[in-house]
């Protein structure tokens, strides 16, 4: 029946105030405000219907989405929106499209590499949309190694061009987001040659297309790479491949803000400093972990309304069965997603915070903190966004059979999100990065330089070393100093035992790429620690609203006890943790599940996610699954007519016996 | 260029003889040569062509599944194939089709559970195809518990025959294959009730549509489910919905074997054994873990042949990059995969003597080794279809960004695959099951009763529960005898904690809920130990071919000490090890993928998978992988225009600035 809330005996429940949270999740009452505003805008907007997304063709998919990211954008001028909550919108509407690297990357791109003339140029025109712009960057054979891209941008001084080509088949630029059918331009990188010599990898503003009837300009070769992962998801997206054959542009649309080349041919560096790049790397990084806990907070909210609609066995006396979310396997599976939901949204809070400090700190031409900052961001984005795939796929299987089906939301989120473990630094390269760092570390203690930031426990080696756990009953495990003892000891342990097998090696580089798989281990340890502090460092602030707090500290609990058990070799193989005491770990985090158990719903309300925006039958607020499945289910193609295309000319002649005259 | 094998210099690395290794993979040199056959006979038809199956609309896709499966059932007419033939030959076409359901599901139900008088009846119309059937158990609001099915079969003893009802929404079958588009009959499971008695859940032959016409039967309603996770994949299936408004049927279309009604309305039970139902239940999960061996060694061969041809990082003097495959994070993912592959490739060869033997004792009424067969096939099931649905996603994110798209293959493998996680047993389930059988085991330890067949190893409790590790150095290691012990005393040690947590709860029931989640850890371990041990028993056997059984050995090796790795927790928590042992595991582990390295792609090349048959650029033979790439993106629908369809309505407004005036 319309109109009533299947759960809301669930939400009587709640032990806390869920508005209060909202804003804890939101992160300000302002961001709340207009998260809510703005989604139910999209929502209530029926041009923004994505419940058929999975059933159209690429064609009408792709045409679909160039409708609605016009449309979005008409929106956004007419309401004149500004520029937090065109953001929001873009977001609400979820779905990937050429704005998105226009927005995201092109613009960001020749602000930060362009010289205020080139700025001035060629920024207003973006603005107003009147050129549409995508990153091209990676190639059919080179993507995490930038230093080997093969495009060639030649520096003819007759002319005062640049020459433009693509030497090989492999440096054809491929997956570039809006290349495919879209942009009219593109940053391409390709490596500077002047005088016959190359100065390696640089940006250059191309233009690709016609600005009036949108064929491509001559030299240029442009089209989508194909179909990608999934229903839907990013095959609204026209990923794109290019080539160019001796494509000109003039000089002066290389992106000169940190090298030029003079009309002479001339290679010279300016002044600013090259570290600027790493300030928009920590941007990046940033918005992919609060993206990282948005998917998975969508993926924990479906999963876990419907495990409290869902009901099977433990049937009494002929009363209803269990809710499935009463079940302890369901639960030690769904609540550390939805506690690491949590902590994903907190450690990207704190990353924000991040960003702004190394930003002032380069204005200040101070780079001390960069190579903390650069590891600790390139870890996070990697655990957060391995968690979250891992996470939203688990969700999915929590969901039973119905999870398969599209209209459950979750095939298409997991399809559209799995690509944040590659982009942007593939996560186990990254994962290198800090162990890198961390290695670095090790070998500076004792050389007087204090570890700073996130490595600072590095600073205590000698006690982390030698210290033993405390706990002696299952409480214990409640007490953050001594969670915190647990996993800086088990992260300085896993990175001094690394360093020492390293020193066996007469070669470093050789150590290190023999023993990389244990190294990504000790980043993975070091990396959670953070997560886990930052969740703790939450819990010491100030919050309001009845319940909260406690709610929170419940998650806290969960987050670090489900680690601990999950990666309870690590502690036990360090000797800092003796098999007793892991159990009493575990013996607590069952004991946190009970007590959560109730605040479940209020739990993912609180994220505050419209129907629309979840795009889940399963994980409807008002939890009506099973009427609305059975109506969604006749809205496929296939039951447009009882009996199927295709009955008369294959499977009459078959249950006919007259295969022998059928033309198959 | 077409013609060259670009992968010839790795081939040429290998130091065992590979069409050996065929014959080990295929099970026999019989097996090998009719796979080998029937594969070549689909790959060569174009008829089977599949690379254009994700880009299709539903409908065209599941036109051209009609097509398929009817041609491929004219081809094994007109060719006159073998049972064994005709089945591989499904095998090879790759695309879930209602013909699986009709074999798989259908025609063996009416075997299992008909009369003689029935199979007589049915079994010739359903083996020409003149009628197709399917198999309508779940429900939309019922999966696991069958015994909570809704629809209900009311014997009427005034006309001698069953009304089948669909009482509620959530009573509607749900999930069938064939059922949506195409069968024409079905096996039903409703509830019987006979003179207001309800006698449980049993199986029924019901006609749903016209054989003339193909419209459905008056008071059957039935449809399509809708789309399902993934491009192409289970899309080609019509998974249907069902509901019966009071239909009836002949009373002996009851499929009355084990139990009957009689014309008075009499229930009876026939002297026939229930528990012949077992034997099904151990060969349809020999099948799937068959499957999954199949499954991931397509997987791990794209993954192994693209980590040999794609180069990232590590060139020095500007020579080529470092193929992928060398690095040691590579390695550690890709190669425990491929050990895996092999792993269960050989505990589904034992699964198929265990179930001729488990038949042979049904027939002679010995019922003895059941419960353990049971427990043995469920726990396989649940561990190696978690592995390959994990092992999947896991290559994919192998091969970089192009493994995200569908021309790689691994997309549509993974969303293929995955529902093996869920149907026959839900994996988490079936562990609990496994954990029943392991406690009831520990309980009865010093009763006499000794354990058999997989669980024999706990009639050594005593030695289990106090013996150490020998292990002194890394070759330790490879000592198999050693790897016994470990894997069992872990196994025993934690279902003996297990065992003594549950003690301390008055009820049972409320313990095995309340330490669910730990116990399903320990039937993992259990699990894992019956493949590490039949994995161990295949290389006592003799296996001919030049430097086979070395290789095997080192898999073996992979497997179980990564198991090891992974489990290091299980492990030291149970102190079998300590911490010294664990590291000199990883040392030996770390040997070994050296020692796998350059005869990874012979090893897969063993397989003798077509190119057709993996569907996947990235995984061809040849290792031609960009050119084709670069040949494939243009194939997709959106390439056949430059400028693409919706320019004109919606992106020359918006460059245009004419939004005002747009339509969108």
């Amino acid at each position: 029946m319309e109109g009533v809330d299947y759960l809301a005996e669930e939400r009587k429940k709640a032990e806390f105030d869920v508005e209060s949270m909202k804003v804890v999740w939101a992160g300000s009452q302002h961001a709340l405000e207009v998260s809510d505003r703005i989604s139910k805008l999209v929502a209530n907007d029926p041009a923004f219907r994505k419940d058929d997304r999975t059933m159209l063709s690429r064609k009408e998919l792709f045409k679909n989405t160039l409708r609605k990211a016009v449309y979005a954008w008409k929106r956004i001028v007419e309401l004149r929106l500004s520029e937090e909550e065109a953001s929001r919108l873009r977001f609400y509407v979820d779905e990937p499209a050429f704005t998105d690297l226009h927005w995201g990357m092109f613009v960001p791109a020749i602000k930060g590499q362009g010289t205020d003339e080139q700025q001035q140029k060629w920024l207003p025109l973006a603005y107003k949309m009147q050129i549409i712009g995508c990153y091209a960057q990676t190639e059919l054979g080179h993507g995490s190694n930038v230093q080997g891209l093969e495009t060639t941008a030649t520096f003819d001084p007759r002319t005062d061009e640049f020459v433009i080509h693509s030497p090989t088949l492999t440096s054809s630029k491929w997956w570039p987001g809006g290349l495919g059918k879209v942009s009219t331009h593109a940053v391409v990188y390709a490596r500077l040659i002047t005088d016959g010599k190359d100065h390696g990898v640089h940006g250059f503003i191309v233009q690709l297309r016609s600005l009036e009837d949108h064929t491509p300009l001559p030299g240029i070769t442009v089209g989508d790479i194909g179909m990608k992962f999934g229903n839907g998801a990013y095959n609204t997206m026209d990923n794109g491949l290019l080539r160019f054959d001796h494509v000109r542009i003039p000089r002066n649309q290389m992106l000169m803000r940190v090298s030029q080349v003079t009309r002479e041919g001339k290679y010279k560096q300016s002044n600013v400093p090259r570290q600027l790049v790493y300030g928009t790397m920590v941007y990046v990084r940033q918005t992919i972990v609060v993206d990282a806990s948005s998917a998975l907070s969508k993926a924990v909210c479906i999963a876990t309304r419907y495990s409290a609609v869902r009901r099977q066995f433990g049937s009494q006396n002929g009363g209803p069965e269990t809710q499935v979310i009463d079940y302890k396997t369901q639960q030690s599976r769904l609540f550390p997603l939805l506690a690491s939901a949590y902590a994903f949204r907190f450690v990207g809070e704190w990353l924000k915070w991040l960003y702004t400090d190394v930003t002032q700190r380069l204005q200040a031409n101070d780079f001390s903190t960069l190579p903390e900052a650069h590891a600790c961001t390139a870890g996070l984005k990697s655990l957060t966004t391995s968690a979250t795939a891992d996470g939203i796929e688990e969700c999915r299987k929590l969901c039973g059979g119905h999870g398969y089906l599209c209209s459950s939301g979750l095939p298409e989120l997991f399809a559209v999100y799995v690509p944040a473990c590659t982009y942007e630094g593939d996560n186990i390269v990254l994962l290198l990065q800090v162990a890198r760092f961390l290695m670095k570390t090790v070998s500076q203690l004792g050389t007087g330089k204090q570890p700073v930031g996130t490595i600072a426990y590095m600073g205590r080696i000698e006690h982390l070393m030698q210290c033993r756990c405390n706990v002696k009953q299952a409480e214990d495990w409640l007490n953050c100093d001594q969670v915190m003892e647990a996993f800086e000891a088990r992260a300085a342990r896993m990175s001094v035992s690394c360093a020492r097998n390293l020193s066996k090696y007469a070669n470093p580089e050789e150590g290190f790429a023999e023993l990389s798989a244990d190294l990504v281990e000790a980043a993975v340890a070091h990396c959670q620690l953070i997560v886990v502090s930052k969740f703790i460092d939450k819990l010491q602030q100030d919050i309001p609203g009845e319940g909260v707090k406690r709610q929170l500290e419940v998650l806290c609990g969960i987050y670090y006890l489900y680690l601990l058990h999950k990666h309870q070799g690590d502690f036990l193989a360090t000797s800092y943790l003796n098999p007793k005491q892991a159990a009493l770990a575990n013996d607590q985090l069952r004991a946190l599940y009970s007590q959560v158990r109730p605040n479940a719903i209020a739990l993912v309300d609180a994220f505050n996610y419209t129907d629309h925006f979840l795009g889940s039958i399963l994980g409807r607020y008002d939890g009506n699954v099973y009427p609305k499945l059975y109506e969604a289910a006749w809205k496929d193609p296939l039951n447009e007519t009882v009996v199927p295309d295709g009955y008369n000319e294959y499977m009459r002649p078959l249950l006919k016996q007259q295969l022998h005259s059928a033309r198959l």
